[in-house]
């Protein structure tokens, strides 16, 4: 056997022994750091192979207010710093690893807008992003930002997804319209995918093109069967009330989104629709359908969020690597009070490591 | 005491008797006349006050159905044809009043889509909307008709909504657009009052005007009023993502809602918003709003859906009298098997008796 075998590149990661998970610790000045330390807390097991992407300092005043709320489990943990994510199975047993991400002067005031604190949430996302886009993660799970932090810092991009979008066509060397993705939001029985997000609803009627709708069928399709799911019955919702009625409410049905679905069709896909957007969601709920493509933002959060913000997951699909979040904000009124829940964040790495273990 | 005094008007109608309820049966190749029927089942008390406008030969075969399915009370339950409403009170006891509204030739094919059909439906509505613009019943509810049903006989009118506008407006001798009406529906827990209906979406945006968000917001408060209830809670939802974002996401929030809001706040109404809208709908249903202003049809109407279709009820705010129905359609594929729930027809008959009596 010849050493140049590719094989022998096992040694470097042991057999059994995982890419770590990353954790961003989200706007310091929000719930994000405590939730993941309570994530910590309640599946101890992360600790062996997760690395939270953060501020020490942020992250051990998460800990000190979950040891003060007395949280079972807080008053003896450890945060560990790490340079490198080789250094996690080197840790004692039972220490949470943290990789420092930012450059943090002293604790951000909690619950506040501030651009340091943006520029710390941003700082970690990027560290994150190129981490797993260097292949050393096996997925990236982040914790709340703040959209007006994030602007005060002069970060120009609305939220996670675009900025993740924006991270990854950079280090694939493409133009970001070259890297197309989309938002998959998931609540217990029931998953949507929207294709659009943050534009207004004008902007988002323009983007319910054949191109725009087909290319969301074809990122969904090329996500689930990422996690080994390869024919997934997807539900395509109108734009129109009454999906349109047969033109009689408008024609997007008719012009853009059933050739859209023709064309998925013969790709081999498990479409059906337009669907009326009213009752779509209720019929995926009760078992019909195992995705709804949505038309536009609201048309797919509403449901999801009425359906349970406690577990909700957000996933960003079309990315170079699984990257999955907590369906909820920041919380500023409830910050640095350890009342927070890690319900959400736990449900997003269920959902990255689901994906990856099917 | 004088023979003129009015009271003496109270022999016509006497003290303790009310006005009766009508009931259209809807499209009669529907469940309509079957859930009509259940109804007067389920609550016998019904037939005291209450007329079912419609055929008497649809409304027959309708209780054999439900006889030869052992609903209770089916085998010897009796309709009587009336010609006049008056004759309500001089029926034997538990027997239910049919008063004919359209001219069917025999049975129509359950389950499709006919003018014929089409046709008796439409009668039914204009009958029970005349009665009712008259002064002589006390609330319309309407079963569900269809659609294509009404096209196909030359209706031009897309829904109950718009027909009952038009029958108003032309009994009161003035132009539609100086009768507006708004829809508004309700799932236990939520409801919620729409600007616009049955339009595209893009006609739907053009819609989001201050004066045509304070129409609506007039509109609701006098109907709550009718009920007694005089500063309900009301929250307004944006049009766009996040409500906007500060105009980061479309101006309409801006331009148009906060000042129709500015303006109802002058007008004493307790209005907030314009909330962003993915949440506004689940902060209604944990408490928070009485009432949520819902931008377009979709928008309120995902979520009455979601909550519940068995108990929906659609209620038009504006008209000269009180109209509910239930929040589902003519559900062609178990029409004529016995198998249909009266629960939404009933929630819409205590909708409209339980506005009349707060």
């Amino acid at each position: 056997m010849s050493s140049a075998n590719p094989a022998s590149s096992v040694h470097a990661q042991p057999t059994g022994q995982r890419k770590p998970l990353l954790l961003t610790m989200g706007d310091p000045a929000g719930i994000g750091p405590e939730i993941v330390i309570k994530a910590f807390l309640e599946r101890p097991h992360l600790r062996q192979d997760a690395v939270v992407i953060g501020d020490l300092n942020a992250l051990q005043q998460a800990l000190d207010v979950c040891a003060a709320a007395s949280i079972a489990g807080a008053a003896s943990l450890t945060l560990s710093p790490i340079q490198r994510l080789a250094q996690l199975g080197q840790l004692p047993a039972g220490h949470v690893a943290v990789l420092q991400a930012c450059a943090l002067d002293g604790l951000v005031p909690m619950g506040q807008v501030s651009a340091q604190a943006g520029q710390a949430a941003a700082d970690c996302i990027r560290l994150a992003a190129q981490t797993a886009l260097a292949g050393q993660a096996r997925a990236v799970v982040t914790a709340p930002i703040h959209k007006e932090a994030l602007a005060a810092a002069g970060i120009g991009h609305p939220g996670h997804t675009e900025y993740l979008q924006a991270l990854a066509a950079a280090h694939l060397g493409v133009s970001v319209d070259a890297l197309p993705v989309r938002m998959m939001l998931s609540a217990p029985g029931l998953r949507t995918v929207l294709v659009s997000i943050h534009v207004s609803l004008r902007q988002a009627l323009d983007a319910v093109t054949r191109e725009g709708v087909l290319s969301t069928l074809r990122i969904l399709t090329a996500h689930f069967r990422l996690g080994g799911w390869e024919r997934p019955r997807i539900a395509v919702a109108g734009l129109n009330p009454h999906a349109g009625e047969g033109g009689l409410f408008g024609r997007e049905e008719i012009d853009s989104i059933a050739p859209a679905l023709e064309q998925a069709a013969r790709e081999g896909m498990l479409v059906s629709g337009p669907h009326a957007p009213d009752t779509v969601f209720m019929r995926a709920r009760q078992g019909e359908f195992d995705v709804v493509v949505a038309m536009y933002h609201d048309q797919g959060l509403i449901p999801v969020k009425l359906l349970g913000l406690e577990h909700g997951v957000n996933t960003t699909l079309g990315l170079p690597f699984v990257r999955t979040s907590p369906d909820h904000g920041t919380a500023f009124g409830i910050a640095g009070q350890g009342v927070a829940s890690a319900a959400s964040l736990l449900a997003a790495v269920d959902a990255a490591d689901g994906l990856l273990q099917t």
